[in-house]
């Protein structure tokens, strides 16, 4: 398949890379930074211009959500925006402007994460951003069929736990290889709809 | 206890004041076009002056909340930024801006409903809006205790079926008086961080 996969120069985008490349997957990367198209998802502008580079991709996948991290106290209704600009519009703007341009049974796989359904301190834009894509997903896959739509929805990276294991305190963690098969269920399977929820 | 309520002229608004009254409690209403305030909470600036002319309360009520209705080839991106406006970012700033005006022990109660859970045709924006809503409650009630909010999330009233019910084909409806009831339950009782799905 062809996938054009968002968010590629992060921690999970570069590890979905290797995961698709090694199933024989052809990966067009993007980013902010770093990618072969340099496009700012939080631009709706920018999406267009991605999908005209892009042209017409079976798998669209997404591994890309900025949020702003403070104390509830310190948040402000620009951080709460920002949170929406940078989590919620942006992926669904991938999906409003990709219909077009996925194929006729092709899927898009969306990031959301554990604070959805648990919450952390700190954290309240972060779970008010993926509460909306979950619920978008659920959503969009009525509308969108037999295009597909599916979240992954995990919680903190093993590989991240050094950095920012005190944010979870006894949050089970899930491994990079694990997400990045919840995405192959979502591109190579059939399914639409759903919350893949890790572990 | 001395309750504000905003979105006091809608079915529910008109419902839960009717509930609140007759348990004996002072309520203040507020809405857009009646209440004994007039504003609209979609503008944060607007939440600042109604906290300014309500003052300290027991209880922060709300029971408002619009969000566009479209098949998703019609939605647009500001029709996601109008939902977001107009049923998360406006209660997110209730809350937020609420913190300074609600007792030590007082309550947030938001609207949300049944499309966070499950989707309807023409409700992508709706669902969003929903699920962005009650994941921000999970959120927020562990970082303001021991203020405490929750939401109620019900399906459609049964008062309603008649205008909205062909939107809901097969969804079990729910009378405004339970709806009331969860509402009661959120200000009276001492539970925080809980999303009332009704039925």
């Amino acid at each position: 398949m062809k996938i054009l996969l968002i968010g590629a120069g992060g921690t999970l985008g570069t590890a979905l890379r290797e995961t698709l490349l090694g199933r024989g997957h052809d990966v067009l990367t993007a980013g902010r930074r770093s990618g072969e198209l340099r496009h700012d998802i939080s631009d709706p502008a920018q999406i267009t211009a991605l999908y005209a580079k892009a042209d017409t991709v079976d798998a669209v996948v997404s591994a890309a959500g900025d949020v702003p991290w403070k104390p509830f106290a310190e948040m402000t209704p620009q951080d709460y925006q920002a949170a929406f600009d940078g989590k919620v519009l942006s992926q669904i703007e991938l999906v409003r402007q990709g219909i077009a341009h996925v194929s006729e049974r092709g899927s898009f796989t969306l990031i959301s994460g554990v604070l959805a359904r648990e919450p952390v301190a700190t954290g309240s834009a972060a779970s008010m951003a993926n509460g909306a894509v979950e619920a978008f997903v659920r959503a969009a896959a009525i509308e969108i069929a037999p295009q597909r739509i599916n979240a992954v929805s995990p919680t903190i990276f093993t590989e991240d736990l050094e950095k920012y294991g005190a944010y979870f305190p006894g949050f089970p963690p899930v491994d990079l290889s694990e997400v990045a098969q919840a995405y192959v269920r979502s591109i190579e399977g059939s399914q639409t709809g759903q919350v893949y929820a890790l572990p």
